[in-house]
């Protein structure tokens, strides 16, 4: 057993009952897979069981196409909702920003250090300050001007050339703009770095609220975006001290370090098939 | 200079000029002090000067009578608000429990092995489930039952307990009730310990939120108590991460954990002299 | 599906290869089990997968005679060391105390709050100091009289209390004495707190030797005891920050609180049979 | 009062006498100053007295020729050892790296961002690996190749660069050479990362053997540099928790993340003029 070679990942829920890790760990089994990492929750109280399985392709007697297949005759008695990943598939990302470029910078040098794999086709903007960044990197950068007026037809734009280069994921990498519950709607998987611990400081102007009201730690957030702004489920969250010395400016400063990891690691746990999402809570399997 | 023997502190909030640090050094070496610990705060915006000095007795000229009055004359030209403290006082604690003991056990571990240097003469509760405690402390404790009815009337009795036993400080060691602002109008040196991440979750059953929430984190903050439930000046606050495997009774426990360090921590910063609040807000030089 | 009910938990170790998961969920399943938690880890140089798995004992169809002759047939072949585990077993702990309380009362009250289920039938030190607590506590109290000359025949009487109480598991709960190699050998189910981020300061005087140092944070460790001093697996460990503010006797004071929750939570990982020790690491399913 | 405009920092060290506060504070005062931070420490072992001042250079009436000259005659009779620094110079760095880029690229982000306000005329590397960085940020950038017979003739005309550029601090941002005694004699002003929670792990290889030895948590130091490897004082530390699951590959990703953050705050805390070193220790006035 060694830990090369590519592997398949199955995220699944369902009604909790007996036999279930069995079943699930029987189908890899039985056609010859190798399991390298399971893990599993029961959420008693929803009665729901969710669990991560990882296994081997090496070996693995199912083609990919029968592999959907053939797990769904296991899933379908028992309720599950289920997705397959394979770790050789490049995901594809979309960076979309403001003028703040820490976040951005930070995801680009981990893409180039390969902690993060995956295609980033292009990067959308609604001001043309971090242009320079995209070519350095030689990623596509599109700016649009958004006004509340153009809006609506601006985003089906976005929506638009997120369908043409087959975007996987969408990052808002410190994107002030609020996107609408369609766009949300057409496209649901995105991530946010929000600038406070929240359910704390949620909305605007995050560390000035921090600053007035004297506390003594900050955070950041990372959340997947549903139409509730800030109120999506929260992948990861981190915080650091402050005090009375610590001016706004040194709290957005002290932020920026917060949220370049926060979201790092949020988005290296969802690339890795990590998280589950249920309810408006994640479990990530880390 | 060694580190031995009694201090007097004073804490001196003043609107913002230039040789405020001068004046007040001055004023303790022109008395023969040896200062030991100084240190300051200036908030810019608010032009507000904020300090703390420490010095030793040992070889002062003043008599501690002497120093207010004395110091008045330097304080009223420069339109300072100060108090002065000696270190051989010892303050006086009155202990507000309910049914947990984690916080009243904690507190009264450290005040027993001279963590906490005060005289605590009684413990104050609506219910009776502590009085064993108590007594194994050798403190008294008074039962009060509220009801709507006799709030009033019963906070009345209790402002003169704390009168009779001459209290300094009221620490809220878990007092599931609500204090009513005529009490915190008449006493208002209390510290309380709320059991989340202000301002996250204010108000009841936090835990329950942050599980419902599904946040990665949880707090406790120590502040205090001001009319505006939960909105009073924070003292300290920490955090513990969590996870999907943390039921309501994991978040509970991990909480307790927080609970007493985060309330002795604030209790000591308190007693040693060196919080100053202003606004809403505290600095805190420890 | 309910929380409820005792469980059994298996913890196994065996060389890695195909099939494990199943063939170890196909033994609770075909029994009638359901799995409530079941963790795993594969430790590919070492070519070792380590796995627990607790499930309901309510309507499992094995008598707990049987469990253990039954999952031998299925670990035999599979080379897998594995012990089994009854969540209603109470086990039992004897505390090793010398002078100092903070371990001990900590320990006793999360024992009196059910934080840790488990009986302590004793209480072992070598000296009268806190005698008294055990007398509260209503635990028996021996003091053993420690010098060179007598050390092996008093371990050899420690060790004979130990097999009369019929003691599972032995907390060094600030024990300032070496327990000898033979003590280990005859009993090997001890956990340590030191009180320093191990390997830093290993041995005595850890706290003068991080202010010597100037280190900016300190920690505390909780082990498992081996022959060689302070170098035994480690179950958890915490740190705090600490400044050039924070004395000697400021960094014991702060490092007291750690060490508390350190032992606290390693304990009750221990309890819970969440530790597998393999080489001198731990695998903690938490 | 407002906090813009240039200021003066004093940073001394002397023995603890009475009156030491009021006598720097009359030397700003007299001469007009406004002081915005004063923070001082007392190691009562030592008998030491150390602080830190800084005023506003608006309307003060000695001109910076003047300042030292006279502060000079304050601080004789008081054997004070002591710095001045004004905002307004601009410091030197030289960047000393290898073949990692992550520290590099992150002090050079926060260059850019004007976190560090320094002129940064060269990067210094023993490899070529990252001579594209520093043309991209405009920097020049000296490869010597190193090996042992040429060692001292190559760092005898790194220390005619460090001259010619008039550098002020060198940064070792990751640079996998040891520097000779003779070295840090002629450019004492060194900053250090060690990849470990020194004193744990000095030395090589850290990562690996965190990982052998089966810790919950590694950190990161930054350290001026001494004679004796990794044996500098303290500036900045940081940790995070890692487990079982963490590879050596996963200690090095999460580590290098603690690295950027931990020499970021170190250097910026360095040229704030925070950092006061005294034996083998540093008293941080944050």
């Amino acid at each position: 057993m060694s830990m090369n070679g590519s592997t398949a990942t199955l995220l699944i829920s369902c009604p909790d009952q007996q036999g279930l890790v069995a079943k699930f760990a029987n189908f890899i089994y039985d056609n010859g897979g190798n399991i390298i990492h399971a893990d599993q929750h029961t959420d008693f109280e929803a009665g729901l069981f969710l669990t991560r399985i990882e296994w081997q392709l090496n070996g693995f007697k199912l083609s990919r196409d029968m592999m959907a297949s053939s797990f769904a005759s296991v899933a379908k008695p028992l309720q599950a909702v289920w997705e397959i990943h394979f770790s050789d598939t490049i995901p594809r990302l979309a960076l979309f920003v403001t003028k703040q470029d820490h976040c951005l910078l930070d995801l680009l040098w981990r893409w180039q250090a390969k902690e993060i794999r995956a295609d980033i086709p292009l990067i959308i903007s609604n001001h043309e300050k971090l242009k320079a960044i995209a070519k350095q990197f030689d990623i596509d950068f599109y700016h649009f001007n958004l006004t509340k007026e153009n809006k609506n037809r601006q985003e089906a734009r976005q929506l638009e050339l997120l369908r043409e280069h087959r975007i996987n994921l969408v990052i808002l990498a410190k994107y002030m703009q609020i996107l609408t519950p369609e766009f949300i709607n057409h496209f649901p998987h995105i991530i946010n770095i929000h600038h406070s611990f929240l359910p704390a400081f949620a909305g605007a102007k995050p560390y000035h609220r921090a600053h007035e009201r004297g506390v003594k730690i900050i955070g950041a957030t990372a959340h997947y975006v549903t139409a509730d702004l800030d109120e999506g489920p929260i992948i990861e969250q981190d915080v650091v001290r402050v005090s009375h010395r610590d001016t706004i400016p040194d709290l957005i400063r002290k932020g920026k370090d917060l949220e370049r990891v926060v979201l790092a690691r949020a988005v290296r746990l969802h690339l890795q098939h990590r998280v589950l999402v249920y309810g408006n809570r994640t479990v990530v399997f880390a």
